[in-house]
């Protein structure tokens, strides 16, 4: 991986930022911790757009169309709880921008099966699904239309996890064949922007997810919250609070690590519960403090907005239209480089 | 085949047919007795729609996009000089019509790869191109493109040779899943109208190809059109008129059945010179005379309209303007399955 392609720095320029969500369930702290709280920080410093990859969802759950369509608004409804701005940052629909649909379809022609096939994340994510030689066609195609997405918002910067680095390279592929064959810099190449935050857990250890219950949503009611911090994962051997616990592996110091305001207090409590003598209990109750707190405001901005669907959809129908002013002047240039006329009404 | 699925009578109820050709250079007699003649024959007693496919034409010509441009202008004058009426039959283009990408997109989540893989037109014509593994991921996924072309416009009936019929099931998958996924008839599976004219070989008995430069053009002038017929592969053994001739993979006699007015006489003449005594150059002679009535007023009209390139490329898109009609209702449709809201605007 070289350097200048990755950075785990936020930009000092004003970057050209894409991020998004597939909208396949209320956002959870996980979510907060490996994206939302970065992109709060880079509102109004960067253009950003954060994207809801609706159609994307339905690459893996066209049998579930309706949750797909209702979790448009559990996201959007997420974004403007945590403090996303929309005069500040544009939250667009992807199923509202015909033009991504154009642009993967042109981009079809320049990637071969077998170099989609190679794409590390999607083999590990077919692999992961289950789907051996069943893949959705749609699956397969999707580093195409994620670079449909990328190109279309001429994105300089793409915040992902690192298992997510090879979409950029792909779309940083298409980017240099399309400048091949327009002779000029027609679209920038991205950078992906690395999160240095360790991916948050579920409550028993495994990877946080909707399915598995083992995630707590931004929506979470104060007893749940409690409840699920009561039922995280510690250590099995640290049976009384006298004996020596471990900290490697311990859901609680995972999420003290990610939202405690004092480090050095979580080090000392480390230290403290490696030698023996702190109890589970106790550090729960002071997690369960830490995530009330944080979470209430939210969740009750999250009550107020959820009263009035329609305005929540109306800022996305917004986002979107002013998204497409690019997406249309981006399928514009990629068309003229396939010698397609402009079209009429565009 | 099951015969409710094909037909090869022209149909008796007023069907809405799909036709079309990639635009990869200007038509030739083949085209005129494999499709266009037919076309002719269908337009007013049906809703014709012509599509001039250059999206697909890209799927294996991305590196020579100038020429597909091009090719579409000649693709529509060929279809203008030979009787084809806007008034009576659509001409639209496949790049003006978004609706297309974004319905491909959406069935590709239907389809899954090793079912594009196991198409018997696909593996064909990936072993004739020689594309192996390296086959551009808009090549695989054609068929898709293909039934969202069929279905963008409701059609019932499609034209195709026996080898496009699989491309026809495949878009009736798709509408039966969609069907199944609305509740309800959505939309229309669609019957393949096989032609009962054999396939038209180039003047050297093989498959007729620009690349080859072994067919005759609906533009050629009449000196070609004359040496092309001297060239054309008859029967290697006739040596001497008197000779005995073979009729079967004797291209004469297949343009002579093709376009010959007097069929009774074509089968004197084949008796004749399978017995000896008929010379190829009073063959040809007779064939060049047939050939140059057929293909003069054509080629006159179409030097008429390319002196005005403007005005056809207007009666295109006023074509395409009027297919959008349709293809952005089957959109709105298919999108309301998926649980997609109305786009703003369409």
């Amino acid at each position: 991986m070289s350097t200048n392609r990755t950075s785990d720095r936020p930009a000092t320029r004003r970057e050209t930022i894409l991020t998004g969500d597939r909208p396949t369930g209320p956002l959870h702290l996980g979510h907060y911790v490996g994206s939302l709280r970065s992109r709060l920080e880079l509102q109004g410093a960067h253009d950003q757009t954060i994207l809801i990859a609706d159609l994307q969802a339905l690459t893996d759950n066209a049998g579930r169309p309706h949750d797909v369509r209702r979790n448009v608004l559990e996201v959007a409804l997420d974004y403007l709880a945590v403090g996303i701005d929309p005069a500040r940052t544009t939250i667009a629909v992807q199923s509202g921008l015909p033009e991504l649909a154009e642009l993967t379809m042109l981009y079809l022609n320049l990637v071969t099966v077998a170099r989609l096939e190679r794409n590390p994340t999607v083999k590990a994510e077919i692999q992961m699904r289950g789907f051996e030689r069943d893949i959705p066609a749609g699956f397969l195609c999707y580093p195409v239309s994620q670079a449909a997405d990328i190109t279309a918002f001429r994105a300089t910067l793409v915040p992902v996890g690192e298992d997510q680095v090879p979409m950029i390279e792909q779309s940083n592929e298409i980017v240099r064949r399309l400048n091949r064959m327009a002779g000029r810099d027609l679209l920038p190449e991205a950078r992906a922007l690395l999160s240095s935050t360790p991916r948050l857990p579920g409550i028993d250890g495994r990877k946080a997810s909707k399915s598995l219950g083992n995630a707590i949503s931004l929506s979470d009611p104060p007893a749940e919250i409690t409840a699920k911090v009561r039922r995280m994962y510690t250590d099995p051997g640290h049976v009384y609070a006298s004996d020596p616990g471990r900290v490697d592996g311990n859901v609680v110091f995972a999420y003290l690590d990610a939202f405690d305001p004092c480090p050095a207090e979580v080090e000392d409590l480390k230290a403290h519960y490696h030698r023996g003598g702190l109890g589970d209990m106790a550090l729960k109750r002071r997690l369960d403090g830490i995530l009330q707190e944080l979470v209430a405001p939210i969740r009750e901005r999250r009550a107020e907005l959820a009263n009035d669907p329609g305005a929540v959809l109306d800022i996305v129908r917004e986002g979107t239209m002013r998204a497409r002013e690019t997406t249309a002047s981006v399928l514009a240039d990629v068309r003229s480089v396939f010698h397609l006329p402009p079209r009429p009404g565009h």
